[in-house]
Formats: structure tokens, C-alpha cells, sequence
């Protein structure tokens, strides 16, 4: 039986976004071998129906199975929201997403309970921050920042266009003494944001929060990667890679080998 | 046999940006039935393989054929770039695109031949127009603005925003006299990118240049309605009905009956 610690960590997304995560997680743990999968030829999934997505996360979670992970990390809202408990339920490994981490971090950092969420249109339709926060005392407010991912992609974070956009989406906030980026582009915009919301409010960014839970775990568990040496990160991508590496060196991604992958049909299952 | 001229012209776009060109057919061609599909629940298309692109194309027409239309525009850029002359060639009613008329409109209205083109991301990395008015004669310049359509989908069209981003993109453009409106959702933004761009500047909207060749062809073929009353306009969407038409609102485009379409699993085919 192979040893499982040096096993490659799988981390997924819809796109470039969970970049981010990739990050947070080669900062928390950098022995660990990182494979990231980006289904940026399906990108977006926050337009997506719910049951559509959550097939998309398990075709791709068995993707990065057969190619030997020893745990995912779902670094997508809408994806987490989507398939989890349901996915960690039916894998034979850890899986991880990053609301419940941005959530409970909101949660400990919040003094007042007046929490914002920013994310997609789907991210905060569906609900998936506040209902959460809500339920644990909290007062929410969201809103859908679809300007956002462009803004990031386009390099553009911190500009005029950036804080002109980010005192638009804020302009009708109640009282808030936390905000989450509840979208894996937004870490990019945390200086803007900081400008935009003043220095009384703390950002949470769910990157951050999950690679923190996720190295927790995996030491709790001995899974983690011990070196000498950094890990390897390698990516896998669904749509075309030079666009991909174009969009990732933007994002400051950890860059890596890159190739596509062809993931076949998609079957909607019986359910 | 029926009479084909009563028959409905079908439509379809990656999502709600084919919604102008629908506007624009139904302003020249009133009596016409109109069947539009978006498909949004693959949107966008701009960053996905143009032969995957091809593909969706292909399927979507066979889709619009099973359901009688007697012709087919492909309201889409991207899918017009990646699917003609194949699709015109393969299939038994016409079909027209968007660029075509959109150059040849270009080539008409330019005076010095100094011609603009503002697109996604995908077409003006491709080069559809630019290399059309170039074997024309014309000098070209090519700006991808990946922000306009969310800006458009905001519903701030008309803002300080969008003010500000038409500048950003418009910066370092050399003199030109016209410039193409090279994605379905930009003729939104005309009354703002009139202002950026002065009034010496000729914009050519693709939408209304399609519509106006459209309705030349069916009338040359006997094939356009001839009332006496008003076309009905009906759609098909592969994602989400309800935001479909919150977006269609927005946009401004025909709305009429809508319901979700299941265009069963991709399948590559062996080309």
C-alpha cells in the first residue's frame, strides 16, 4: 500500500478562481504535492442548475481519484454548496469545501453578528453564506457582485474601475463589522475592498480559512506531506491551457505543468 | 407539404446576448415567428474550443430542426466564427451568422477604412472580423472588453461605470471612423460608447446589420411571413428559466413563452 502522506492533494474549481485556494494551501502546507483541476470549458457553474453542478464536482472528483488523491478540496461556492456533505459521503477520501471554513471564521472574528457576504449572483441566491450564519445567530446581508471576476481577471483590482464598482455593490450596506469573500476571485480585491469598506471592518477571505482547516485536518489525520522538498503542483485543465496560464499568472496562481484533460460525457445519474 | 414561409426562423445564442438580434428581427420581419434557444446553460462560449463550439452549434441547430424552423441565425459571435460555412453546408434551410454582415456593413459605412472592432475575449483572439476587413482592404483594430457584458447584465449601461471601462478599453486606440459592435450584448452600451467615442465615429451594430440581411434573404426565397398579424415569439433555454428571464428583461429583448430544453449529452463527433 502506498504511503497515502505522499500522495498529491486534488483541488477543483470551475475556472481559474480556486487559484486562490491553491495558494492558501501551498502557503499552509509546502510539502504537499498540489493537483488542481479547472473546468474552465464549463465555466461558469453559478448560472448552473444545482443538480447539474453537483454531477460536474463528482465526475471531476473521480477524475482526480483515478489519478491518485489522497483528499479534495472543492475550491468553487457554488460547487461546495452544490455537492457537500453528498460528495464527502460517497468519496473514499477527506473532502473539504470552503463555506463551512469561511462561515465558522466569520463567526469567531465577528463581534457585533452584522456579517456581509459578497459573491455570484448563484453564490448568494442560493443562500449558502447567510443561511448558514443565520442559523448560528448571525444578521446577514449579501450581495451578487457579478463585476467582480471580470475586474480580477481583467488585472485590473486595483483601479479607479475597481473602487468606483466596489462602492456600487457596497453603497446600501447596513452596519457590518465583517464581510466574507465569499468568491474565490475576491481575495485579488482585498486592498479595493479595504479602501471601500474603511478600516473598521474585517475581511474574511475563505482561501485563507480553508487551507487552514485543511492542513489542521490532514496533520490530525497523518496525511500530510512531510518534504524535504516543496511539493509539485501540476494542473489539468478542461477548456484551452494558454488561456488558462494567461488568467493564472493574473491571479498569481502557482503555476505548474499544464495539460488538458478530456473528462467524456456528462451523464446526469439517477438520483 | 406546409407552407414553409409560416413556419417559425429559429435563433439561438450561447445565452440571452442573441436577445438584440431577435429585437432587431423582429423589428424588420413583424409577422415572423420567432424561436429563440439560449444556452445558458453552457455560456459562455468565448473561452471554450471552437470545435467543442462547433459542436454545441450543430447540436442546437438539429434541436431547432426537430422543431420545424425554416431557417437559422446564429445570433452568436463565437458560434458564427466557429461554425460557418460548415453548419450552412450541412444543414437543409438557410443559415446566416453575424459577422458577415457586421463586416460588410463596416466596409459600406467607413469612409478612410480605419475600422474599430470591440468583442469578447474569444473573437477578437480569433481575429473573425479583423481578418475579414483586412482581406477587404481595410486597417483594422481589435479590443477584447471582457467587462461589457456583465455591465450590460447589471443593467448599468448608462452608468459613471460604464462610462469609465468604454474609456478604459477605448485608451489606445489609433483614429478610426467606425467601429463594429462585435458581441450581441454591446448594442446596450451604444448611447455610452457614442460618448466615448465622439460623434465623428460610425458604430455598426451587428444585430441591426443580420436583421436587415435576413430579412432580404427570406423575402428573395418567398420565405418570409406575411401576417396579417404579429409573429409569435417563443424560447428555449438549457439553464435556469428564471434568471434567463430576468436577463432577457434587462436586455430589453422579445419575451414570450419559456421553457427548459434538455439537449441530451455532448457527444464529439468524429469529423
Amino acid at each position: 500500500m502506498p504511503d497515502l502522506a505522499t500522495q498529491p492533494l486534488g483541488v477543483f474549481d470551475s475556472g481559474v478562481g480556486g487559484l486562490t485556494v491553491l495558494a492558501a494551501l501551498q502557503r499552509e502546507l509546502p510539502h504537499e504535492s498540489l493537483l488542481y483541476l479547472g473546468d474552465t470549458a464549463r465555466v461558469p457553474y453559478g448560472s448552473k442548475p444545482m443538480d447539474m453542478v453537483r454531477q460536474f464536482a463528482r465526475q471531476i472528483s473521480h477524475e482526480l481519484l483515478r489519478r491518485g488523491v489522497k483528499g479534495i478540496v472543492v475550491a468553487c461556492n457554488t460547487a461546495s454548496a452544490a455537492s457537500l456533505p453528498a460528495l464527502a459521503d460517497e468519496l473514499p477520501v477527506p473532502v473539504w469545501g470552503v463555506i463551512e471554513p469561511g462561515v465558522a471564521a466569520a463567526l469567531e472574528v465577528s463581534r457585533s453578528g452584522r456579517i456581509g457576504v459578497l459573491g455570484t449572483v448563484g453564490t448568494i441566491a442560493a443562500r449558502v453564506y447567510q443561511d448558514r450564519l443565520e442559523r448560528a445567530g448571525a444578521t446577514t446581508w449579501g450581495k451578487a457582485c457579478p463585476l467582480f471576476v471580470p475586474i480580477v481577471e481583467e488585472g485590473i483590482s486595483d483601479s479607479d474601475i475597481a473602487a468606483l464598482v466596489a462602492d456600487y455593490y457596497l453603497q446600501d450596506r447596513p452596519p457590518l463589522d465583517t464581510v466574507i469573500l465569499g468568491c474565490t476571485h475576491y481575495p485579488a480585491l482585498t486592498a479595493t475592498l479595504r479602501r471601500a469598506l474603511g478600516p473598521d471592518v474585517s475581511l474574511v477571505d475563505s482561501a485563507d480559512s480553508t487551507a487552514a482547516v485543511v492542513a489542521r485536518d490532514l496533520h490530525a489525520m497523518g496525511l500530510a506531506a512531510t518534504g524535504p522538498g516543496p511539493g509539485e503542483v501540476r494542473h489539468l485543465v478542461t477548456g484551452d491551457v494558454a488561456s488558462y496560464l494567461h488568467t493564472a499568472r493574473i491571479l498569481g496562481g502557482p503555476l505548474g505543468p499544464a495539460e488538458r484533460v478530456e473528462l467524456g460525457a456528462f451523464e446526469p445519474s439517477p438520483s
